[in-house]
């Protein structure tokens, strides 16, 4: 089935101690779809700007991503520059340049409108809200969010709450949206103001599924060389929402096997700067990663080292 | 089949966002007594000073802890005074009186000397040498370290790695001792250097297995109330040793399931002061834990909430 992203398409420059990279392709849509497309059919909406490298999203178009819902406007597109200092888990802001983005209002195109699976990157809630009422009845709703809607756009954020099934965050933002310093707790609360699934992502330390009646959790993949952690995130969207939507089904043991599948497209986002790794992987790469995901955690099987 | 270990024995002060306990059970041969003591016997050698409240360790003797090694000497016990702040991820220490414990030289029982499982607590890394002399054969030898003998043994420590299984150490202290910052790396460092196995604890974040073929994480168990962190690294390992005794062979499936029983372990003794929770629990209650871990992290079981 078919999952509808909207979100930011960026344009990235890094440091981290292992090179820099700069001006490359980034936003939370671009690595959501890099992700998600390995898995199902994409349909991504958001805005570019007149100096945005587009025939460069072509890899995307060949992977099957559907995108004419992007817009493309005068002006500057999205810029952000970060760096990472050594235990690589906190990105440092150096520089955001909104550019179009600031002026961006989503629309989502009649062909788009009846995309079973939606996933709303990170941007405004009352963009996401917008967004809600352009289509038609999904299966399954998603948003992720983050610390500046939290603090600017609260009550924004709450409505939209009450209006998607799943959200993904991460521990701090979690923690800063129910003022709860304990986890579980902190997940009670959301799901208590609207979404049934909320899902805690915890970086290096594994992500964390509250779902109505059970609590799943993977580990990040002991990766030996983590090169670069921007987009794990929207990649782990993109590997939880595409392995459901390709499943069709919602169902506890879907949702959990679709968390490893985004645990195993964050491990990969991460080996690479921008979305490079997922132009380098296949299936068979993936099913072998979800699978060394499964023999971490298992306690019944030998693992080769 | 039996395990030995030789530990601290101390009286904690502890305060955390929850309450305080004043002059409690605690010391690292006490929490890894009181939780290996579930699942096998347990010889524990270790000194008090003459103001220990001997007759509270009764309990421990009541679960079959022959306590006939702990030494009783002139003197103040071990006091150790330490707060939690909001997070209770890391103990401030506010007071640490080594007392009878700063001229502690461990001495083996005759009949403690041919115990097949040997935990050498958190103590000088000379001493923890010393105790490996008075041994016959142990079919394991595992040990624990902090920081301060990093810091100021390093030499004593790299010469104890060589005579050791299996070490478990927290994140930071595998980072300090090999100053990689890559968890996977710091473990291959450590390995090169003696132990065939390392088990890095990340506290709430669970812990990483390194052994010699094969890698294996178990997530810490996401409870809604943490009430107090004191003791959960000894009780993780007298979980882990305890399972791998009572199974009497090292192979990788017990100690991965030995893993799992030390999460187990950890996850009861943050849930009270001291070591009140293993007073509290039974066999079931220990079945009924590790259950819910494999439900935790299974892509296959639904969980009633």
């Amino acid at each position: 089935m078919t999952v509808l992203v909207v979100g930011s398409i960026a344009l990235d420059s890094v440091e981290t101690p292992f090179g820099r990279a700069e001006n490359v392709l980034g936003g939370s849509a671009v690595f959501f779809a890099a992700s998600a497309s390995l898995l199902t059919q994409v349909q991504m909406v958001g805005v570019v700007g007149s100096d945005y490298p587009v025939d460069q999203l072509e890899v995307l178009a060949e992977r099957g991503v559907d995108l004419t819902g992007i817009e493309r406007a005068e002006g500057e597109s999205f810029r952000w520059r970060g760096r990472y200092r050594h235990d690589l888990n906190t990105a440092e802001t150096l520089e955001t340049r909104l550019g179009v983005f600031s002026h961006f209002r989503p629309k989502i195109p009649e062909a788009f409108r009846d995309a079973p699976f939606v996933f709303l990157g990170n941007i405004d809630p009352r963009l996401q809200l917008d967004v809600l009422q352009q289509v038609h009845k999904p299966k399954l709703v998603a948003c992720d969010t983050m610390n500046f809607w939290i603090e600017s756009r609260r009550s924004d954020l709450l409505e939209l709450l009450e209006h998607v099934d799943l959200i993904t965050l991460n521990d701090a933002e979690a923690r800063q949206l129910t003022e709860e310093a304990n986890l579980v707790k902190a997940a009670r609360w959301i799901q208590s103001h609207g979404p049934k699934t909320v899902i805690i992502k915890k970086g290096e330390h594994g992500a964390l599924m509250f779902g109505p009646t059970s609590v799943f959790f993977t580990p990040a993949f002991p990766l030996e060389s983590v090169f670069d952690p921007t987009g794990a995130g929207d990649a782990f969207a993109g590997g939880f929402i595409g392995y459901l939507a390709r499943c069709g089904t919602v169902n506890d043991i879907n949702m959990r096997r679709a968390v490893v599948y985004g645990s195993a497209m964050g491990s990969f986002a991460v080996e690479r700067f921008s979305i490079t790794r997922f132009l380098e992987i296949d299936e068979s790469e993936i099913a072998a990663r979800v699978l060394d995901f499964h023999r971490l955690v298992s306690v019944e099987q030998e693992i080769p080292a």
